[in-house]
């Protein structure tokens, strides 16, 4: 049967990502440095065993803990949430409570708030690279992507601003909605955005903003609390004293559990309560148990404590792998040694192009290791030419750190057989 | 600051339910008849205390459960929920596993169904009365909405047929793109479609699309498994043996436990997969710890115990509000008895109307009652004219028991005072 599809079911397409994860589901034999699952060792089963039990043992939190929640998501949370956020600028005060919205996952977060922003046609900063999913996501808006160039600090505040000069020639700035950036240790690249290109940027978005089409900062926190030294630069939300510009998008299980699947914004109000009625629509609300759960773990320390471990079990792994990958060194690629996150960011030379069709790709099939090409991470705008293909994303995530070396040995043995 | 909204955006607007909800949260010695929430009694605590105490004794299990899950769901689970359709359809087996996906909730599959179908100017056709929520969310689609007319054995097919001629007349059959109906102990009805009439309807449906412009029957199962005497009607899903016209979704924690927000669907495989494409876009998976759980709880057949419990505790419900609320029946107010579902549907004479705006209401207020008035649940095209004001939404769902009968007083009280 034939079925008619709205315009934005037909630009929802499939990520290249999932045939590498249908890949390894069905390769038994496989290592993959491809996925971005987390740490399954690390994971605090413990903990949270022992939080549920006690939350199901006061039979009235366990009666509301199972009962619908809010919209908005449950007080307690949003005021934990806040408190974390203070921690991490350095004890500055700033928003309260209803300034804070809880999502299953910061990815909803970012799909409500294309959803209530963009409409076809509307223009939206990435970085090159950027998030993938956010890219598929943003292809669903019919919106124009823009990519603004990256070096080893983050997202170069010239570039940016030679992009909104260009924009603005072509006499479509009031189409800009967005600039995207995931600046903590980022999906793929691994590199934090420094704090003195945040101030930079943050005033060139106010330069190029007019009043009535406001380019609003859309901020990726996703990783920030995974620096291996625990602190982070300060937010663009923190500089967003009035509330006015930034869209600060986090998660809390990403770090923790993501099966619990729990993420969060702190929003400028009008904006906040558009995305608020948009849930209502999409699930007028996050799992409440869960809501309850991370709550009660936050307020009891315990929710930092495992963050403390876990990004000393990441900076290890980070290490370890670090140490295996030496070898390619040789073979004139390159990267930057990972300062947080899940990711290392290869750079290949010309002569060894990583793409999906190429040689290197096919030689780690053979070889039974699995990684992100780099061209899945940039936006394209020309198609007949390849972006990207001298990178490599490779994560040390979800692999055992035993398997660390032998999936690294497997990589270089793909090289050579190049 | 001046924000600019997406079309979208702009079309979802607050739900006068929840005001509704807000004045409850505020005014501490009202009791709410409006509310759509569980009855707290009996959320069943112990086990589901018991149950993820077992999950996380497991390691194995317990990591697979807190890590990242697939976008489509847990096998496990989605074969549980197969089984427990083929059992409500008297053990006809039909449709696999791979038919099957879990959501965030039912809703969450509303509004992905309604994403990945509906352009703005597409045509939908809704009960009269239904669901109020989708509607707000067919709103968002900027869709154009016709309502067909029910009685007390559900929609009736001449409605529907005449509705149909009239838009084939019109020349805009081809933008019909769904038939939404909750057609189990509706919401806000109570009343449930006659197996009889899903045939006919069903027949009419295919009668009337064409070849690549089919119309679609989104069947809202949600209160499916609250029949007080355990048994439900067929379903049209269990009609559609090649798996083509039915888009089927539920809820598996409305009647269980709404804080662990889980839903499915079973839908003809492309339908299936362009949702998935598009759910890979809002979270990519609904909460694992969440899908486990309720897999286990299934699978140990203490899912169904529940059911069987929270039937007898909302039948006992039932029959207690329809006792108190005799005396209205000489005031020339009417209804059903339930025989499922969360709901009574009370039908007043023209002299007593029920909006928000009439004395009827704010004598509710006056006596710290709420009820969710009529015309909410109905679409109104015609804004000159109100219509649904002759009736009134009563749940017996989250009131205790012993608070019904003072509930009632209150209400009849409030009908005396006019």
């Amino acid at each position: 049967m034939l079925y008619s599809f709205s315009n934005r079911g037909l630009r929802s397409g499939t990520s290249p990502i999932n045939e590498l994860i249908q890949y390894d589901l069905e390769h038994d034999d496989v290592i993959s440095l491809a996925a971005g699952l987390v740490d399954y060792e690390s994971l605090p089963v413990q903990s949270i065993a022992a939080n549920i039990a006690e939350l199901m043992s006061n039979p009235r939190l366990a009666q509301a803990a199972l009962q619908y929640g809010t919209t908005r998501g449950l007080l307690q949370l949003r005021e934990q949430i806040l408190e974390h956020f203070r921690k991490a600028e350095g004890n500055k005060s700033l928003f309260d409570a209803d300034d804070v919205i809880v999502t299953n996952g910061s990815q909803q977060l970012l799909f409500l708030l294309a959803d209530i922003l963009l409409n076809p046609g509307d223009i939206v900063l990435v970085e090159a690279p950027t998030y993938f999913v956010f890219m598929d996501t943003l292809k669903i808006f019919g919106v124009e992507i823009h990519s603004v160039a990256m070096d080893g600090q983050g997202v170069c505040p010239e570039a940016l601003k030679a992009k909104l000069q260009e924009l603005r020639q072509r006499g479509v700035l009031e189409r800009v909605k967005l600039f995207y950036t995931v600046d903590y240790f980022q999906n793929p690249s691994g590199i934090s955005l420094i704090e003195s290109r945040k101030s930079e940027i943050f005033a060139l978005i106010q330069t190029f903003s007019q009043t009535s089409h406001p380019i609003l900062i859309l901020e990726d926190a996703a990783y920030r609390d995974l620096g291996f030294n625990g602190v982070s630069a300060a937010s663009f939300k923190g500089m967003d004293i009035e509330n006015n510009w930034v869209l600060y998008t986090s998660t809390l299980t990403k770090t923790f559990s993501p099966g619990l699947k729990c993420g969060y914004g702190i929003l400028p109000k009008p904006v906040l309560e558009q995305v608020m009625r948009h849930k209502g629509c999409h699930d007028f609300g996050t799992a409440n148990l869960v809501q309850h759960l991370i709550a009660q773990m936050m307020l009891h320390g315990e929710y930092p404590n495992h963050l403390e471990s876990l990004q000393k079990s990441y900076a290890a792994k980070a290490l370890i792998m670090n140490q295996c990958l030496e070898p390619l060194r040789h073979k004139g690629i390159s990267w930057q040694i990972p300062s947080g996150g899940l990711y290392f960011w290869l750079k290949f030379p010309s002569s060894l192009p990583t793409g999906p069709q190429g040689s290197l790709f096919k030689a780690c099939l053979k070889e039974k290791v699995l990684y992100v090409p780099g061209e899945y991470c940039f936006h394209n705008t020309d198609l007949s030419e390849v972006v990207g293909s001298e990178w490599m994303r490779l994560s040390y995530g979800t692999v055992p750190t035993n398997e660390i070396s032998e999936a690294c040995h497997r990589l270089i043995r793909a090289v050579d057989s190049i």
